[in-house]
């Protein structure tokens, strides 16, 4: 189990047990969500039910001789070991939302076919993270937080995750993303008070709030500061939104930006599409979350279609304005418009600069199937009386 | 003509005389907005044809006398001439754009009635302000940056411009807004290279980048800090955005925030709508902008109503990430399709965080008409061959 993936024949044979209420979206690597009735019963989502978006194997690190690389100014490397950053530096938790960029894939599919895993609403999920502030640990290796301004520069993370060849998967943010003021980026190391599950990134993964998970570097191996972004495949040929007209023989990835700050979302967890629903009062149950610390002011429900509107109860922790990293969870309890055979219920919400989710899927379908945000809907067939 | 206001029978005959080419939606205050194929001509606005939103009659400020009252921590003031202002802090220009709350106001309007001034496209421009930081006065005043982080605070502002009561306009932003690193707040006294306009609130007014323009307090009399917003009418029961449910019957002010950053924004500016244009190819120009320093990174123009998408050419300067407090303009040159009689243009924009328009009006028409940013459709008649 502790063996070096690459002896075996299988590079996944090493991978941990996964709970069976997960939908799985791809075996190898693992990926998978929970059900979306299930994903909303809680505000933090319990470690085993939180989605898994794994690039490659999961790998095996022992703990005991687990170092942390931190690149310093001129290239010194400093070696942190668990219990050295455990002790160095102050312990900090943050509620945080992770999304995948591909979360409602599925829905873009649809419209036309995209490249991806057919993601349903669930690459979404919320957590207690604890762990050390990596803006202490790059001050620690020499950093200050104005080094960012001579020129834009970016903090690059290298994973121990590998393919077969030996590449790892890595990421970048913007050096203001980790150094600002205020920055909560962790490099974490417990999730709701526990110790990092594998899947999630054991020993030590980063958690950016409020950006696109695919930033959220896992198993983290190395942290280094570069005026250029990671030259990763997964920052630089992936992960970037392009118009609806850019197909594959076309599609350039010099000219979209890296996805880092998510827009607004929100969806609809149950009732489930296609339920039969009874007659007389419905509960419809969500969840609303939008990126760059920007808080969700308000979700809108409709009952029919986007005709007429009702404003939800948001329900969860309320965050501090600007570090809103967290999701909130929404309800609406309404009569059902008599006489109605069929409902279709669509959300929407509205965050703290005031941006909307599209109407429709069509016109931000792109490619790669990333941030699909369009209005949530959910057709439902009433029983009959 | 400086002369008090309040001796003269009519409150607005000290108002400043007014560039012939702007198209007034209120003379008393003064209201006025560009010809939208003349906003689009210069990357910065001409402070004659910048948009003009005046609250209150046009105070008449001595500029010798004139102080500005920064109210410091424990309540000491200080008293600042103009001369002092230029002479203690560092100059510092920024390329902002401003937006009216209430731009493109009239598209509401035309889904159901909406209180407020009938705005065009054109209730947004930009200019090269030149002032003092903000954030060097609140230091100079005994200000530090971490004092936000004890409870949300807020900065807040008086104009000189007074109602016939003698309340004076008024608005705040958080401190974190004023404070942060990076932060751009200006008190500016220049716009364009030139001395600040009476209109635009001479002869010292705030510039809040990327923040909708009626937290600009324009003619500023006094800077304080609280931990509550400003008490003004125009913070506290206007310029906030409301579900297309809730009408004047049943709005309630206290559950929606204040605007300050702005959903991301596009508009077509030339051709104007019901103009006719030749067969053969057509260039479509607008703008396009993001509150909170969001910059632009596409713009998608369909000619026929949304079906199919061309990427526009983005064109003025481009702007530091994060810190891209201006417009960029765009055109797209494309075939006329083949036996077209009318087109159906539409514009659509995404901003650095991926954020994008919404499709239609209806979903977000709001009793005050503010925050109309849907997607921009011009539609014009192609000439006979
Ligand atoms: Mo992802
Ligand atoms: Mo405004």
């Amino acid at each position: 189990e502790e063996q070096s993936q690459a002896t075996q024949g299988d590079p996944y044979s090493g991978d941990p047990p996964r709970h069976p209420a997960l939908q799985v979206n791809s075996l190898k690597p693992f990926n998978a969500e929970p059900p979306a009735e299930l994903l909303t019963e809680n505000y933090l989502t319990p470690n085993q039910l939180f989605f898994k978006r794994n690039h490659l194997p999961v790998p095996a690190v022992d703990a005991a001789s687990y170092r942390l690389q931190v690149e310093g100014p001129g290239g010194r490397v400093l070696a942190l070991s668990l219990p050295e950053l455990k002790r160095r530096f102050p312990k900090h938790e943050v509620t945080v939302t992770l999304q995948c960029a591909g979360n409602r894939r599925s829905e873009m599919s649809r419209v036309r076919q995209v490249k991806g895993l057919e993601w349903g609403v669930a690459a979404i999920s919320t957590a207690r993270w604890g762990g050390v502030r990596l803006r202490d640990v790059l001050a620690h290796a020499g950093y200050r937080e104005e080094e960012g301004e001579a020129g834009e520069q970016h903090v690059c993370f290298e994973g121990l995750d590998k393919d077969l060849s030996g590449v790892a998967y890595g990421a970048s943010i913007p050096y203001r993303t980790a150094m600002g003021r205020g920055a909560d980026v962790l490099l974490a190391y417990e999730m709701n008070g526990e110790e990092l599950p594998r899947d999630h990134g054991y020993p030590l993964r980063v958690v950016v709030p409020g950006v696109v998970g695919a930033r959220n570097v896992k198993w983290l191996g190395r942290v280094s500061v570069s005026p250029e972004e990671s030259p990763s495949h997964w920052q630089q040929n992936d992960y970037k939104g392009f118009s609806p007209a850019v197909d594959w023989d076309t599609v350039d990835f010099t000219t979209a930006p890296a996805i880092q700050e998510l827009p607004v979302q929100s969806a609809i967890t149950d009732p489930a599409p296609g339920a039969t629903v009874p007659p007389g009062e419905l509960t419809v149950k969500g969840y609303a979350w939008s990126g760059g610390g920007r808080g969700v002011v308000r979700v809108d429900v409709s009952l029919d279609g986007g005709r007429t509107w009702r404003v939800a109860e948001l329900t969860g922790e309320e965050q501090q304005p600007g570090r809103a990293w967290a999701w909130r969870l929404w309800q609406l309890t309404a009569p059902v418009p008599p006489g109605a055979t069929e409902l279709d219920i669509v959300c929407k919400a509205v965050d703290a600069s005031y941006n909307v989710q599209p109407d429709t899927v069509e016109p931000i379908w792109n490619l790669r199937g990333v941030l699909s945000n369009a209005w949530h809907r959910v057709t439902v067939t009433l029983a009959e009386d």
